[in-house]
C-alpha cells in the first residue's frame, strides 16, 4: 500500500472516523483506524454499534489495506510539517511509514482481517434530506434526549417519524420534550429510534450547507450516506412514548418574551444557584407586563425583572435552569411564547412566529415565593 | 458604602486581585476580596504571602468597606447585563447588593476588621522599568524555575540581580537555566530571589506597553507598583546558586539553525515519545550541514532531518523535549545558536544576533543511536 494525499484532507478524514473508534477496547485492533487503498483512499472507524467510512482524494501508487492505532496516527498527522503526506506499508505490513517533508514516522500496523466491516444497507429505498435541514432537526432536539446513564434505552435516542407528509424528530428525557417537524414531499412512512450519538457526530461531520444527505434504514440499523462518507448505527428497539398526550389541551396563561433577554437572565441565575433541587428558580408571570425571576439560594438572593406580554391568569412556577437554557439556545427567533396551565403543569415553549418547533418542560416545586 | 462603576473596569479589577486570593483557606474571610471606597474604589486580594491592591474609577456616593467571597462576586460581575454596576452595602453591612440593569443580587458580606492588610514598602528607593522590558524578562526566564513540589525553595524563584549597570533575571530548576540581561542606567546594586508567582501574575496583569512600572524591595518583600495597582510578595531567603560557573569555558561544536523548524520538529517528536526517561530524543549534529533527530520509542520510530550550519566536532546528544520546547518559544529570533561540549556536557542556546538571552540545558543519556 502506498499513497500521497493532502495533509488537511487527511486530518479531516481522520477526525471524522475517530468518532466511531472506542476509547477503550479489550481488542487492540478495535482501537484502530482501517486504511484501505483501492480506487479511493478510505478510512473506517467502527465500534460494532456505530461505524463511519470516509473517503478522501489521494494519489494512489499501490493498493492495499492496514489498521493503525487511532490515537497515535491521529496525533501524528495533525502535526506533520508539509502540505503533502505519503503513507506506505513497510516490513511486510508490520509498520506504516508516514513521511511529510523531512519528517518520517514509522508506527506499528495490524493486519486487516480481524477488523469488523461496517454494514452496507440496501440503498434502493433511501430518503433525501438537505444538510442544513438535517443539522437543524438534530440541533433542536437531540440535547433533550436522556443521558447515557438512563436505564430506559429508548430515551437515549431521538424518535424519528415520517407520517402524512411530515418528518418529526422528538427527544424526551422525562423532564422535558423537544419536537421539530418539517414538511416532506414523500408519502412513505416509518418510525424509528436513532441513538443520539450518530446524529450528533453526523451534524458535526457535515458542513450544514445545501448539499443533500441520503439515509435508509432496516429493522435494525440506519445508514446516512453521501459520496464521500457512510455512517451506520444500530437502532434502539421498543415502543416510543406516546408524546402527543403530553401536551395540554388548553392553556391558562400565555407570555411573549424576548428570547435573548430571557436566556441572559437564566444564565446569570445559574451563577447563584448551586443546588437546583433545593433552590429552584421561581418565575412569576403577572399582569404588569413583566416576568419576575426570583431565588433565595445559598450564595445570595437574586431578583430579575424582564419585560413581557402576559395574558391570562397570574401564575408562579418553579424551574430547573438547565432544562430551559438549551431550549432557549435552540430557538432561532427573536421572541418566544410560553404557554402555561398551572403551577405544576407543563410549560410549552415555541417561537413567536414558527410553530414547527415545540419544547415542553415540567416545572418543579417552588420553595421561595417571589417578592 | 455605595458606588457605581463601569462593568468592564470592575471585571478587570476583580480578575487581577483574584490571583492573590487563596483557593482554599481555613479562614472564610481570606477567600474574600476586600472592597474599599474612599477617594477611590480599591480592590484587594491577599493570601498573606502575596497581595494585590488594584484601583478602578468609580462614581462614589458613600464611603465604606466590605469583604465578599471572591468566587461568588467574580462569577456574578462577569455576567451582569448592563454596562454600569451599582454596589451598595445593605442590612447594616451584612450583605452586598449588586445591581445592573434589571438584575439585582444580594450576597453575603463580611466585616473588614479581620482582613489582613497588604504591606506598603518604602517607595523612596524605588526602581523604574518599562512594562514591555519587564514582561520580556519574566517571559524568557520564569518558566525555567523549579515547580512548586521542589524542596529547595530558592529554585522556585527567579534570581533578580542588578550589578555594574546590568539587570539580570535567572531561573534554574536543576536541569536547565534561563538568563536574560539588560543594560540599566542605575548604579545601585541588589540581588534577591523573587517567587515566580508574583512575576507571572504581574506579567499577565500589565498590558506589556511602554508604560513604566516601579518596584522596590526590602530584606523580606518586593513591591511592584504604578498608579492603579500594587503587588507585594515575600522574597525567598538563601544563597542563590553560583550559576556563572555552570557555563563551559569553551565549546567543541556550534550549530546555527532556524528556530521555527527546530521547534516544530520537537513538537512532533513529543507525539511519539510517551516516556522521555526511557526513550529520550537523540540529536546528531554532523558535518553534512544538518541535524538528525531520532528516536525508537514505544509508539514508533521517528526520524527528522533539519538543515543547519554545523561547525566543529561531530556530536550526538540525548535531549528531554520538555526542557527544550519552552526555550525555543522564548527566543524571538529567526535563527538560534547551539553550543556544545561533549555528549553529557551542557548545551547552551542563544539567539543568533542577540546574546543577552542565554539558555543552558543538560543532555540526558542516549539509548537509541541515530541512523
Amino acid at each position: 500500500m502506498k499513497l500521497t494525499c493532502n495533509r488537511e484532507n487527511l486530518i479531516s478524514g481522520v477526525n471524522i472516523v475517530q468518532k466511531a473508534v472506542p476509547a477503550k477496547s479489550t481488542a487492540e485492533i478495535l482501537q484502530g483506524i482501517l486504511i484501505e487503498v483501492g480506487e479511493e483512499l478510505r478510512f473506517t472507524g467502527n465500534d460494532n454499534e456505530f461505524g463511519i467510512v470516509y473517503e478522501i482524494p489521494a494519489i494512489i501508487e499501490e493498493i492495499g489495506s492496514i489498521v493503525v492505532n487511532s490515537k497515535t496516527f491521529g496525533d501524528i498527522v495533525r502535526k506533520l510539517p508539509d502540505i503533502y503526506v505519503t503513507l506506505e506499508t513497510i516490513n511486510d505490513g508490520a509498520m506504516l511509514s508516514i513521511t511529510s517533508g523531512h519528517a518520517n514516522y514509522k508506527i506499528k500496523a495490524y493486519p486487516t482481517e480481524s477488523y469488523p466491516p461496517v454494514a452496507f444497507l440496501d440503498t434502493s429505498v433511501s430518503f433525501d434530506i438537505k444538510e442544513k435541514t438535517l443539522v437543524d432537526l438534530i440541533r433542536q432536539t437531540s440535547f433533550a434526549a436522556a443521558a447515557q446513564e438512563e436505564k430506559r434505552i429508548i430515551l437515549k435516542g431521538v424518535f424519528m417519524e415520517q407520517k402524512e407528509g411530515k418528518l418529526s424528530f422528538v427527544a424526551i428525557d422525562g423532564f422535558r420534550l423537544a419536537k421539530k417537524t418539517i414538511d416532506v414531499e414523500d408519502s412513505r412512512e416509518f418510525s424509528i429510534i436513532v441513538p443520539t450519538k450518530i446524529l450528533n457526530e453526523l451534524s458535526k461531520s457535515v458542513k450544514g450547507e445545501d448539499d443533500v444527505i441520503h439515509f435508509c434504514c432496516n429493522e435494525n440499523q440506519i445508514m446516512f450516506f453521501c459520496d464521500s462518507f457512510r455512517m451506520v448505527s444500530k437502532l434502539y428497539k421498543g415502543d416510543y412514548i406516546d408524546y402527543r398526550k403530553m401536551f395540554p389541551r388548553e392553556y391558562k396563561t400565555s407570555c411573549v418574551v424576548n428570547n435573548k433577554a430571557f436566556l441572559s437572565a437564566f444564565e446569570r441565575s445559574a451563577l447563584v444557584i448551586q443546588d437546583e433541587k433545593k433552590y429552584p428558580l421561581t418565575i412569576k408571570f403577572n399582569n404588569n407586563d413583566e416576568i419576575i425571576m426570583y431565588v433565595n439560594a445559598e450564595n445570595g438572593i437574586l431578583r430579575e425583572v424582564i419585560a413581557a406580554e402576559v395574558t391570562g391568569d397570574e401564575i408562579e412556577i418553579g424551574m430547573c435552569i438547565r432544562n430551559i437554557l438549551e431550549c432557549l439556545k435552540a430557538i432561532d427567533e427573536e421572541n418566544i411564547i410560553l404557554s402555561l396551565t398551572h403551577a405544576l403543569g407543563p410549560c410549552v415553549i415555541t417561537g413567536a412566529e414558527d410553530k414547527s418547533y415545540q419544547y415542553l418542560v415540567m416545572p418543579v416545586k417552588i420553595t421561595s415565593k417571589s417578592v
